[in-house]
């Protein structure tokens, strides 16, 4: 069976905290035949997803749903270098930089088979109370779990 | 690196023609932490597309930009039979039923992790000439590849 | 100020229960430079968001949000008959052809600024109530409400 | 006839080059109950779609599908201030604030209907030859018009 799910297949990449491939599909293209921009910035989110699921164990499910927190990003910077185009596979690497008392700072590549970055992008994380729509402080094992993927830039 | 792409990783499931994972992202799903029913189709869609480039090494990357042709579907029908929540792993299966001069017919089963399907439906797909806008013949070693892979119901 | 939103701004088309008016935009567009087709089962679900909203003053967010009930489509089917292109204006239209204990089953069109129907489809909706999981009977006020839409086939 | 279009329906906002009204739909939001934010980078480029269109008349149906270039986004910067919740109509408003020989550069605000900013960006535009791949002047009388939408910041 084919898999389009999260099986661990490889080492990281040299100097980033977790990484996915992420293949470009026909739904990801537009008109012009490369991906439109907005689904590159949900390839960004996809790539936080599996990031809090699988590096951190704490999934989207458990901080929305069952906690009902959340972790909005409030801040987002893209650079969109080359385009990336159907059938591609994409390598997408998550850097992070910097934890506070509740955000989360960190850099963002999305990679073509050529190695070369197609998009540079940084994102700012914050932790949410839903129910009284205020920043929290990350609590302290998640926090210590997140430092330990900061990387250098 | 954890892999968001296309491995062959285990044997089909019985009497299916092709099968991928899914996993239901937080970007799939709605206000009622439900799979958005749109989103369901676009895994069809997905699960149609990796067929085509996995199991008839034909892929819409062929098919579309460098030929100029479209595989589009002309009829879908779907039964939703229980939702798909947020952090699941589904099992996407297709069920080639018949082969005409210029159509492919087709069932789609979503199934849980718990092996019961979510999702019923069936569609029909036309090889299409851009250019004219008319249905073309599926070229014969197409045809026959597919026929490989019709299974009865 | 351009508008976006949902203005009335004309009679009904003959002998349909409600219709909107949808503009095929960009991101709604696949390769094929044509909508991608959950794209257009999308419009499908927002035309009933807004005869749900307009028609019938019970909003999805009075449904699903304020309630914790749910109005899931449980069968969908299609017929793709033309393709939509970027640019133009479809005209949906919704006909209301039945109301059940719990459910709701309507036609629904799309068509192009020809007057041509570009895609057929039928639906059928439920109400749930999200806690228990279950269908639940329509109050009887929003009942006889959706019945004063039903048109005859 | 609900209208879901881009009638003008009013004067612009003050000190804005061009304005829609966007109403959020279940499609467009999350488990959280909040616009999930690739949408609302959507919405950031259909305020774009329908500035050419209506504004420049130069619509992305021309730019991409008759005249074979592209105008995308190379670079994007957002603040998420606020969320976007269900049911909400939004005023996007655009403010070209520079152009360039082949780029365009604006800022770009989406308010909540108290008036206040939800989400607060700025984009670069560049027009491509996407035969060449390479950036491309923008043509005299188009350069034109865009320098007529200028506003100072």
């Amino acid at each position: 069976m084919s898999d389009a799910g999260n099986t661990t297949s490889g080492p990281l990449p040299r100097a980033c905290s977790f990484a996915i491939r992420i293949l470009v599909r026909f739904g990801d293209c537009d008109p012009a035949g490369i991906v439109f921009y907005p689904r590159l910035l949900e390839m960004f989110n996809n790539l936080v997803e599996d990031w809090c699921s699988e590096g951190l164990n704490f999934s989207f499910d458990d901080i929305v749903i069952k906690r009902g927190w959340g972790l909005p990003t409030v801040h987002l910077e893209a650079d969109f270098l080359a385009p990336c185009r159907l059938g591609e596979t994409l390598t997408a690497k998550l850097f992070v930089r910097d934890v506070g008392t509740s955000s989360i700072k960190a850099d963002i590549a999305l990679c073509g088979p050529d190695g070369r970055d197609r998009v540079r992008g940084n994102i700012v994380l914050v932790l949410m109370d839903r129910q009284s729509g205020r920043a929290m402080a990350l609590p302290g094992a998640l926090r210590k779990s997140i430092s330990s993927f900061v990387v250098s830039g």
